[in-house]
């Protein structure tokens, strides 16, 4: 695998976990919070998802893939629930479906090199 | 320090990270979420802090000292809070109070070894 | 899955990410640590890997049995290593690999559940 | 605090904890790695700490700042053993000090905020 994927990959882990964590503190601070909790329990696990790719990445783990087959199942879910909140307007789980797109993407390439 | 004080003081940490970790998805189930957004907040500022100390602990860190200090803070903080909802009734709330309370001793003691 | 396997397997991780950093801190020590580099990474590796899992878990996350395939995997890679510096008398190894073959036990457990 | 700072300072300890990883590991896979055992040790101690500090910023923490305020201290640390090797031509070591610097200054202006 390239160094380059792998700093890609890294990045979108970090990027996707912050986003988590911002998303599910803001999800707090609604007044519906009671509609979000399926999306904070899942930003809570898509971040700490990411970060332990994001660190199995860094030490270059050769369990690097098949974590990231995992993580990108974690943030596809994560996505897929933050995207029917941005559709009524949430913007932080709008940044946060994107971010973890991305990351899911990046995920999906490391889990399978060409 | 001793071997035995980073060894009680990890543990204290790893219960505290758990306890707080389970209050927080379990708060998240309950019907009154809207009056616990608080506590699931710093559930997850104190379990991630209790991580941290124990993972710099288990480097024999010589950071430990102040990163227990911080420590003890937010279990003080999250058992604040936690009693609040125990005393209405909250199981989880009453089991996160007790291992932060716990933790927060221990931490306290690392912090000011004698 | 029932609460007492959940237990059961966070309990085994957090021993094992506590024993995999005991070992590197300790290999970083030993007058021959050039022999110990690849035991050192795999602790590394391990500890982030059992981290994670029992962060993951704590969270009644429904990826901890993906996650503890992958984790399971590193456990037993990291006790292949280890395992051979016990048999040459090295103490920290001995434990840490004891501590992967449980947590790897428990881990397959968890990824396999009847 | 502002939102600007606190993403500036998340932004460096991440960076920081990505580059401690990467010089413990390429550190791992050097001859002279017995002169480099301490360098291993802060960078993993670093790391941990960087790890922790962004994950508290991430959450709007109101104990960043204190913690922000222990972690400038493990950069500091880490920069100066770092910055032995760099100047022997260790190429991670010099990338890893460099980011620990940048890390430092970012989390003294979170702990001292104007």
């Amino acid at each position: 695998m390239e160094n380059q994927q792998f700093k890609d990959c890294i990045d979108a882990c970090v990027a996707c976990a912050l986003a988590c964590s911002q998303c599910a503190t803001a999800c707090l601070k609604e007044e519906n919070v009671g509609h979000l909790t399926m999306c904070i329990q899942l930003d809570l696990e898509c971040a700490a998802m990411c970060r332990s790719a994001a660190e199995l990445m860094s030490l270059r783990s050769s369990f690097s893939a098949h974590l990231c087959r995992v993580c990108a199942d974690a943030c596809n879910a994560c996505a897929d629930e933050c995207e029917r909140h941005a559709a009524m307007g949430m913007d932080h789980c709008r940044k946060c479906a994107e971010a973890c797109r991305t990351c899911a993407k990046a995920c999906e390439e490391m889990a399978t090199p060409v």
